[in-house]
């Protein structure tokens, strides 16, 4: 009896699952336009394939502004050329990609300087201008 | 008669005018604290060598967040660690330098998406859709 040829595994192709999102994310972003109200898309948490996940970004596209935070590992921020909808991804300090999200807002929160770190930083000005 | 040695000029040092601008500061980061009133100083505008704008750059420091916005030459928007203070450099599309600022603020507004863009992604998301 000969043994069964195992099969390579193909990549797994296009689930299904990404188009609706896309429907999902316009109504988000008209909610944006209307209220103001951001709202996220957890990547991780759909079942979407690694060929969903490209065709969503090829879908969406590279906008004007990319950002990055340097933060226990790099989270990265680009829009994408819907103005309002960001491609997140966060990655662990050894550049594991530990998750994905699509936001739906005018500037992503991590972007933002909190307010009591500015606080601190005047704190840390004052000290550097008295060992001047 | 000899002709005079023509000396190669020396970097222009640190012409003093650095240090007030590290007070000024101080006191924009606590109006923004205070009031969330932002503020923009305009280096450019500034009588200062390359010698003081390393200096201020050195002594601001690095910060987390950095971000790029390619719109006609390319914009960079560092975090200093001062958190709310911002090192903003301005190229135009051959890589040239063409102004400089340093901002006081939660998030610089050229990282924002304009609501009228936002709007105007809606439309180009819902092309995208009836093109599915």
């Amino acid at each position: 009896m000969t043994p069964d040829i195992i099969p390579i595994e193909p990549a797994p192709p296009l689930s299904g699952n990404a188009p609706p999102l896309l429907r999902e994310l316009a109504e988000m972003l008209r909610r944006l336009v209307n209220t103001g109200e951001s709202a996220t898309l957890d990547l991780s948490a759909l079942p979407l394939t690694p060929a969903d996940l490209d065709w969503l970004r090829e879908k969406l596209g590279q906008g004007e502004v990319a950002a990055q935070v340097q933060a226990e590992g790099e989270s990265t921020f680009d829009e994408t050329a819907c103005p309002g909808v960001w491609w997140v991804t966060h990655r662990n300090t050894r550049g594991t990609v530990v998750a994905q999200f699509i936001e739906v807002t005018f500037v992503p929160e991590l972007l933002k300087a909190p307010p009591q770190d500015v606080a601190a930083g005047c704190e840390h000005l004052e000290v550097l201008i008295s060992e001047l």
